[in-house]
């Protein structure tokens, strides 16, 4: 067990709270309203917008910007492409959710596109998501993930490897690959799996952590810890996925010190 | 009273519980969240996707289609009809949700269409909407029925003698269309009526037991029967519209034999 | 301190809950949920539709029209035109929202457009949109207005003397400008800032309220009345933003006079 604070989630916590970042999201449309909250709720100013007509004036007052495949479409992955250009030629960090790569083959392209043109600063997804990615065309189920994080390990890896990304693969343990070490969190609940959009929302998340850390490793794991604890203490309350999700962004919000340093599971 | 367990209501719970059906839902903006909760809080695993680069892969990983035409638009349209011709072809059950026919020409007309292209497995929509699917040119108030559901009987045992389809008509009393008898589901909660998108859940809901329930006529009673009684339980908990729908999530994710057979109240 | 039933905030509510007029609505996909509840919990009875097709069919059926720039883009824009042309020739109020106004000038514009070919009734912002349709490119922070209310008043002023709508700015105090007074609430509370969508929602209710209340004026301080006492009601339930927007929905539903009478803090 590392020094607890080697991540400084506290002191990220609180420069979000107070810099308030923009993060510009294009995402999908089922999430929009749970990772819009979500940021809010943490502390930080969402933007979701997706016209191409106005993408460089958004990425251009955003901290940080968050690209998800959700529910893509030609037009909107012509936007995401814009977008991923200005933010790279301004320097801010670029989140990519692949998310349903593998489950169809337009996805796991458009992926795999979007990455190699612009190199994310952080990719996030799960372990069928990750492998897909790496071209292991493993069975997948949807946009859930038949695969168990770690198994997604040597495939984060490669694609850290081939693309300098930090790839976090979420699951049970969330594993984080790209830094001097491998962060391992160990926070979270299993009813998270039960309310769509949370794996988007710690995406959303890591974009917030991204503008304010500066290394994107630690980025992702302070979003990872924050993610899993606030969704611990939802837990704690929630008689099921309905209210765990208005528990989860109270406890974003609610957050306090001694909340991270309590629940903090995290190895590396 | 027939048998309440005719239905068999628990054990199609259960088996979306054990398999975990992928549902692939072509559905409006406005409920994409609500409907994608309501299926996981289930037990089935939603997908949402329109682009019609990925329908065939998507409809082929699904064992059921739900296509709802809430903010219907030329090009996802276009998508509805590609996904139902796949889905016809591996012979996987077809929901149609003809949201707001008879608000529009447009609606009416595309609701006609599809139906006539690829005769859904089940229609499910409320009085209105049924009897606009048949011709009959009602006052329509928006996407809400001017009509009790008994009022589309008729045009529902026509729209069934002409398409084949199982035709829900929802409202104070469900009924379904279509087997070897009609069924009759008096429970619910007419706050449910004050939630938006609660409609568009039972489509998705018939979706997930038409997956596992072969008999579509059953299928939607089914469907109808757990969305009234978890309606029912969050009703008893909530203090107006907005808590109702996070009760009703959870009440689908905690239900229990015991609230099926204290609580269905079917007729046939 | 005017009188305080000058208003008939009370009045309206009932009427609309008597009426449920339809409120036709061509917002945002992040709150096109909250949106619709809020109708729904209020009374009014919420149409959510873009196709151009469906535009007039569906104007045609609508008491008010409102048109929220949110995640505008070109197809989306072209019905609002439509749209509000339609209900122009209809008389029926339209309300507009231009969201993120000065954060692109694709938003300003379009915003600057709209309201120039079909003045609307009310325009709600907060103070940088406000201030953007005015041509003062002061500093936007994304969505989030960089500026207090009362700073908006002088462009409000103007807004309305060349447009003649009646012009909605929020913020801890709300101002609406343009009958024959300036009304100034200054219900509300602040975690309601930490809310998606609860801007967009006071927009929708201003349609709810044009629909039944002649004077614009007295409509648009009427919904931010309604809008500032549900989010107070709410907050003191509330342990954070997600519970709170659950709660709000649950106040507009059980709002009766005595919370009405009790709370409104108006000034004119």
């Amino acid at each position: 067990m590392v020094e607890r604070n080697e991540l400084q989630v506290w002191a990220a916590v609180e420069a979000i709270r107070q810099r308030r970042p923009v993060v510009h999201n294009i995402t999908n449309f089922v999430v929009m309203n749970t990772t819009a909250n979500a940021l809010l709720a943490l502390g930080a100013s969402p933007v979701m917008a997706h016209a191409e007509e106005e993408m460089a004036d958004m990425v251009d007052i955003a901290s940080a910007l968050v690209i998800n495949l959700g529910t893509l479409s030609k037009v909107w992955v012509s936007a995401m492409f814009k977008a991923a250009e200005r933010a790279a030629t301004r320097g801010i960090p670029i989140v990519l959710d692949p998310v349903g790569a593998g489950a169809s083959r337009y996805r796991t392209d458009t992926a795999c596109e979007l990455a190699t043109a612009t190199p994310p600063t952080i990719i996030r997804g799960n372990a069928s998501e990750i492998m897909a990615l790496c071209g292991d065309h493993t069975r997948t189920k949807g946009v859930d993930s038949t695969e168990a994080s770690r198994d997604a390990l040597a495939a984060a890896h490669t694609l850290h490897a081939s693309l300098g990304s930090v790839v976090c693969v979420s699951g049970e343990t969330d594993y984080i690959v790209g830094g001097q070490k491998t962060f391992r969190i160990a926070n979270g609940h299993p009813m998270m799996t039960r309310v769509t959009g949370l794996g988007c929302t710690a995406t959303a998340l890591c974009g917030a952590f991204a503008a304010v850390t500066l290394d994107p490793a630690q980025a992702a794991a302070q979003a990872m810890a924050v993610m899993g604890i606030a969704g611990e203490m939802a837990a704690e309350k929630a008689e099921g996925p309905g209210t765990l999700q208005l528990h989860f962004l109270d406890a974003l919000y609610r957050l306090t010190k001694a909340d991270v340093s309590q629940r903090l599971r995290l190895e590396c």
